[in-house]
């Protein structure tokens, strides 16, 4: 109480609650903290800013707002494999069906070999989803993964996958949220696989989950009771033109905004460009080998079979002009943890 | 003025505001006005109530609240024929293509015998929108539906498609909505066809319209800029089995409450019912042949291809505890514009 007793007391309150709405201004004016200042970090504000703006040209309303991530080696770590790819080795799914274990792709895939894994093509990955997937039970499946991605862990870092997820992407999501838009998650991953941490880790429902996805059987058990199975039928493969095709089929509108890491992204963010008004298209460039990992022919990097960043990917980006992300220089720091 | 200067006069206020109060109170407990007393609105009522009182053993965070609508039938009229097939008639889609027109069932439905194209089988009208749809660029698909359904009209009534929506089911919409519910229409009908008026006629955006969806194909017009044709490939046949299926792939959560109307519902409507906590299935039965129409066997009418209300489904509800909604008892208007 003493300290309103004078004028000196009163000033050096009156001096403390300046700063703090100050700190707290110059907070709420910097909604990326994690991203250093540059081109990546300034399109994306400007692209929110334009389409919220009423009394901009370019105004999108709330309900058509609509921003995609594709997810491995955009949202969370992709090397030295996919996640899923991992789940498919470590979990009992494949192991479960002996008489595959001396066929490739599926003898690479059991034998643990990483190097040999992450030289398999799209097309191999897809035959062992198939494979891992065929005739389980949906809820066995969601039931499998839970327990699986609580478990396992990246070996570079010895943490859970879903703590190598990028921050500034996090940010970029609930920036763009609290500027109401819609974020949606469009891999070419296993789209019942991502659902079921998507909540959890990218505060993503699953209808905003838009991924490969295979048929289902309908059934009844023995009390008549409905239940699924999972088919060798695709759906959906979500992925190169698969991926706008797949945003047409399950959100029905072009995003404003899109973010990918490589060619599997190229139609999603083609498609996002070729739009009316403000759109921006985010390519991802793994150039950071100390802080993740460098990877890409685009930067003199060797080839990979994982997030292929071609040069060709890279010149149609810069004749479009698609906004590169440099890992290296436009993000302070990548995993929540560091 | 003169009136607050008696006691009398302010009594008279401060009893028309009390009758305000009152009417206005009792407005906010009627939810669903256009609906009679009974069962069907005390069940809709009653599981709205449990599913979102957070002391309730059954409640359902509001992320998890999902309803789902079938369409022809269910939220607008259906008889004599699917709205769709008519457009189908009456656009220039079929005519166009010269060398269909003397092979069944576009014979038919060229044809414009209504009651011959009432007889058409599923599967027939099926091949009709793959015909229709193939070649097509999905932009001017949407074109030429937006222009189509705002001109057409239904020959009963002479009003617009549009307006043949059911007043009662508009209303559900709304209070399931104010009530945390995602509202989806889960239809047999064009994915593409329903989200081009579905945002207009019922509050739905594009992304809550699962359908029955074709393919895309992705190509580059002469200046590089990518377009897209509709595709003969059938994704997702939104109809019988195909609705959970189209709701576990489009949606990713079982819905707390369903409506339906025909045989191409159930198992939807069995999906629905089979889930844990409380769960509704609701049918609509046409038997108002005075303010609508009345069909299907279940009550003695002639059997009709179009809306099937077989004995088999009637005995299923019966059984399951599905609740039936008689149009003739339940609604006390059908349409807005009674």
């Amino acid at each position: 109480m003493k300290l309103f007793d004078t004028f000196r007391g009163r000033a050096t309150f009156a001096f403390f609650v300046l700063l703090f709405l100050c700190l707290r201004a110059q907070a709420q004016t910097d909604p990326l903290p994690s991203w250093n200042d540059g081109p990546a970090k300034q399109a994306i504000i400007e692209l929110v800013k334009t389409t919220t703006d009423r009394a901009s040209r370019k105004f999108v309303p709330p309900e058509a707002r609509i921003a995609t991530f594709d997810q491995d080696g955009t949202t969370w770590v992709e090397h030295p494999i996919y996640t899923q790819v991992v789940f498919g080795e470590g979990s009992a799914l494949v192991k479960a069906k002996p008489d595959l274990k001396n066929v490739e792709p599926f003898k690479t895939v059991l034998s643990g070999d990483r190097e040999a894994m992450a030289k398999l093509s799209t097309k191999d990955l897809l035959k062992i989803l198939a494979a891992m997937l065929t005739g389980m039970p949906v809820e066995e499946f969601n039931t499998e993964v839970t327990k699986w991605i609580a478990a396992a862990k990246h070996p570079r870092w010895d943490r859970p996958y879903t703590e190598l997820t990028y921050e500034p992407m996090l940010e970029a999501m609930r920036y763009l949220r609290e500027n109401g838009y819609k974020t949606y998650i469009v891999t070419g991953g296993g789209q019942d696989f991502v659902r079921v941490y998507a909540g959890r880790v990218y505060d993503i429902p699953p209808e905003q989950v838009v991924g490969t996805a295979g048929g289902t059987k309908y059934s009844y058990d023995k009390s008549g009771k409905p239940f699924w199975t999972k088919e060798p039928k695709l759906l959906l493969n979500d992925n190169g033109a698969g991926k706008p095709e797949g945003i047409h089929m399950m959100i029905g509108r072009r995003p404003a905004i899109a973010f990918g890491n490589s060619t599997g992204d190229r139609q999603m963010l083609e498609y996002t460009k070729a739009g009316d008004g403000a759109r921006l298209a985010l390519l991802v460039l793994h150039d950071d080998a100390v802080r993740e990992y460098a990877y890409g022919p685009a930067q003199g990097f060797p080839p990979t079979k994982i997030g292929t960043f071609t040069q060709a990917l890279y010149d149609e980006a810069k004749k479009d002009g698609w906004t590169i992300i440099s890992m290296k220089n436009d993000w302070k720091r990548i995993f929540a943890f560091e």
